[in-house]
């Protein structure tokens, strides 16, 4: 999907919602557990329940390899259902990988042509050489980490590299990239003062934004901070409307969330455009 | 399997060598294309010709993911079959992942649990937390990146973070987090004249050394500069050995490239040890 794609939908759905699809089965209504694949109706449930709620989909691989082949399949079956049913739908692999040159071709084609995600996250310290490959394919975008949401990224990312911290880094060296055009970047919102900063290296990007509500970052601060012309935010949100109920509700509890939120980026939007 | 097994090995077979275990359908013998699992058979040949010639094995699982689900069963059956048949084989899935606590526990679940290997690569972009979940597995190694072989190391690893090399930092915060004995670190073998710096941050733990060979690293030199006093060292080769030949001969090949090392290897150990 091209990122005019992308922001037409937004528009249309006055929505710039991602709901991070993070199965764990420990935690989806007991009596899905009986289902052929407990994983995919999980899904395609909560897909039902919330695609026009929302303009993306976010599956973390992390939670599919945990069960083997039987979660890896259940990928598969996620993401066919996604572009058969919902063709509108920018999907995510976040897989967080990288690797050196013709390794991460290899990653490309898994999430970009065997499995046929939109875009897939992709870590950064190994540099330029890791992330091209990712870069090359037409109409797909590579998702750079630079600012993560969790505490440890003040261990090595708000470090000051040479002067400057070391996801400003980041975010200046990615843009000399060869087809850097196709770059997103995720920026945590639990570090809301931080947005200012990035967007006067890189005003244009969209970024997207894990850490709103269960890890504590606020919508109105991120959008104030880090929305542009075109919008350029993708919100995410997992925990809190998948698992807002566990009861056999939990579809009309995951609608009812990603509403909620869906009211407030409506919201901002309008205030924006005006 | 524990570092003291590990180090028993090394003196058992006069080798720390690893192999890379990177199948592309590509580049095997065309004869292995009918079989009904083209790349288990390739691995199993490459096992059967090697397995006395090394102490451990990497499948590079960006390798297995770019052919989906066959891929992902290629990768299970490679694991199974070294643990049942050669339970003395130390093996490393290199899948360079990390995240946000939770999901850093489903990955090494993933991992550990579930396929059975005895370590994992993971990279340190974000941080401590994201870290530690792969640290809490008993008699399993996770497997730092620190300094890498590629052109895209100094994009980041190399530049300087309060004064100090970010890889030098990750190396030095690694040291303080929880079961950090479970610590190895990936560093490249094209680098090494900086051996003898990261000896002195980490003196004892072992390093997993990839660019011996195809990328123009020197082993004598980094046997100087790198081996410890329980050796210290794991280094890996894989298109070198893998792809020697894409003939009948493929595995005389393979083994004839793994012995040059191991020879090389045995000459290192009695350098050192006299």
């Amino acid at each position: 999907m091209t990122t005019t794609h992308l922001i037409e939908q937004i528009h249309k759905k006055q929505s710039f919602l991602c709901i991070g699809l993070d199965v764990d089965l420990n935690k989806i209504p007991k009596h899905l557990l009986n289902e052929e694949d407990p994983i995919f109706a999980f899904n395609k449930a909560i897909i039902d329940a919330t695609h026009h709620l929302c303009v993306a989909y976010k599956p973390n691989t992390a939670f599919y390899e945990a069960y083997g082949i039987r979660g890896w399949k259940a990928l598969e079956k996620t993401i066919n259902y996604l572009n058969e049913n919902n063709p509108e739908i920018y999907t995510i692999a976040d897989a967080k990988r990288g690797d050196i040159d013709n390794t991460s071709t290899m990653y490309a084609k898994a999430f970009f042509e065997d499995l046929g995600f939109d875009s897939v996250t992709v870590a950064p310290y190994m540099g330029k050489d890791s992330v091209e490959p990712f870069l090359a394919f037409e109409d797909k975008h590579t998702i750079l980490l630079a600012l993560t949401s969790n505490q440890g990224a003040f261990d090595f990312q708000t470090k000051t590299v040479n002067g400057v911290e070391l996801y400003k880094q980041v975010l200046e060296t990615s843009k000399s990239w060869r087809n850097s055009e196709n770059l997103m970047y995720v920026v945590g919102a639990t570090k809301a003062e931080y947005f200012a900063d990035i967007r006067k290296i890189i005003p244009d990007s969209f970024l997207l934004v894990p850490g709103v509500g269960a890890q504590g970052g606020n919508l109105q601060e991120v959008c104030k901070f880090g929305m542009n012309d075109s919008i350029g935010l993708l919100i995410n949100s997992s925990r809190g409307i998948i698992y807002a109920s566990q009861g056999d509700d939990f579809t009309q509890a995951a609608a009812s969330k990603a509403e909620e939120l869906q009211v407030q980026m409506k919201e901002e939007l309008q205030r924006y455009s005006s």
